[in-house]
């Protein structure tokens, strides 16, 4: 329980949902890759602008931080969230990267799940930042977050299965597997996040 | 040096204590795992339940920080030892899911050696929480953690190098490597709990 | 914006040089392993005992916390920074383990851009420790280790796609790419030094 002077400057909360929202364009991109036929040099292009963008949005929060007075919420935590929202993007930019890297045609079943979930978890992000203004109904955002986080683990242990039961040759099955775990690590990276507003809610209560 | 309201609520170390004890438990089933003709089914569901109980106990913890005016010692502290021994039950129970499902019958040798390291860890863990409270003679804790995780680290590159050696097929070193990294990561988990606890009492000091 | 009595332990500043100093030997042991024919068996060695005095140097900051009673910055921001240096440490001492435990004596193309990576941002990172003490001139220091980390994650990637390319049997590969995601994590640990470095900053800003 801490006072604090008021008002603090409430730009932080735009700050975070701009940020959260290229998240969202991400997490498409990734969809529309999987679409067969697409133009997979095309999406990885406009990946490529959506993780620049996603940077700038980080630096701006940083910046700002810098100079400004009172903030909404501790230093650090903003520090904190700013950094956890960027790792998603480099995760899911690090996936489309790989595929394009490694020349990989077709991805292996559980991809889609994986990427929905994924989309799921932007949406719910970028709904859930302008509710740290008030502090309010963002119980229901970590506890769905966490809910996906178990789905698309349960979803990518049960592909490594697939992966590791001999249908693949031993160096297709270390490309797969490589987009397959960026792709659980961007799904980590958002209960992450979850878990930074869950711990700022926690002191601000 | 900071000073507190006094008495903060102390049912925290209890808390700490009990989630704790349930990795005690995840770490002998997993010795029991390594027992042949042992019923891995029946340990799985075990673990299961166990890890089930751990995210109780890190849930009951996080509720009470939310409603306690007044905290033992800080709320994103609190927050962060609870999240640290959560994150040993989801390594252990992970590899206890992935010897069941890459239906894994024979582990490679040394991996009783990092079990016997996990139950020594989580006995130790579990008696160190209690000391929380007078913040004495933990000293003895986190550097019998630390060379614990040293020793498991040195198994675990061991067990690499002879996963590499040419006695394995491609896919099964890497079914195997999978398991042994989360029995890895989880004697990692420890050492970084009991390095929250170094900073919650550089902190208190 | 916090004020503080002065003046605070300076000695600090000297043990986080000496700390980052390690660092440049370890990288410049690491340049060495690469050139050919050169005694491995000794460098290994000489690392050993480098990542021996990294842990000094951390345990010398930690027990300095604990005896002093105004620090320059937060205590947690201090341990939080020990722990950082000491982590590139030994994932640059891992990395030369498994070069010797695997048997390896030759690394895939892009190894050496790897080291020069590590090697400068080992320099810079030395080189920043003293100016922590007037929080001027780190603006550059944190640009120049994001860049260098974008171009160590660069080379990572395009390392892998020759690693998966066929011209390597699959224990070969799974050899290799343990060894150069050691070096790629050495890089990100800096990375997340520099992080630390910018976040005591933004507090003390």
């Amino acid at each position: 329980m801490r006072f604090r002077l008021t008002p603090a400057d409430t730009t932080f909360y735009d700050l975070f949902a701009k940020s959260a929202s290229v998240l969202v364009e991400g997490a498409n991109l990734l969809a529309d890759l999987l679409v067969i036929d697409s133009d997979k040099t095309a999406t990885a292009r406009l990946m490529k602008d959506a993780e620049h963008r996603a940077d700038e949005a980080t630096h701006e929060i940083i910046r700002r931080v810098n100079s400004t007075f009172v903030t909404p919420f501790d230093r650090e935590d903003i520090y904190r969230l700013a950094a956890g929202l960027d790792d998603v993007m480099d995760y899911m930019e690090a996936a489309v990267d790989m595929i394009s890297l490694y020349g990989l045609d077709v991805l292996p079943e559980g991809t889609e799940q994986q990427v929905e979930v994924l989309q799921r978890a932007a949406q719910l992000t970028a709904e859930a930042m302008p509710r740290l203004r008030s502090m309010r109904d963002l119980d229901e955002y970590w506890i769905e977050i966490n809910r996906l986080e178990n789905l698309g683990d349960q979803t990518h242990r049960q592909m490594l299965a697939k992966l590791f039961s001999g249908a693949y040759d031993a160096l297709t099955v270390l490309k797969l597997k490589d987009v397959i775990e960026q792709l659980e690590l961007a799904i980590d990276a958002f209960e992450k996040v979850a878990n930074t507003v869950e711990q700022i809610a926690v002191k601000e209560s």
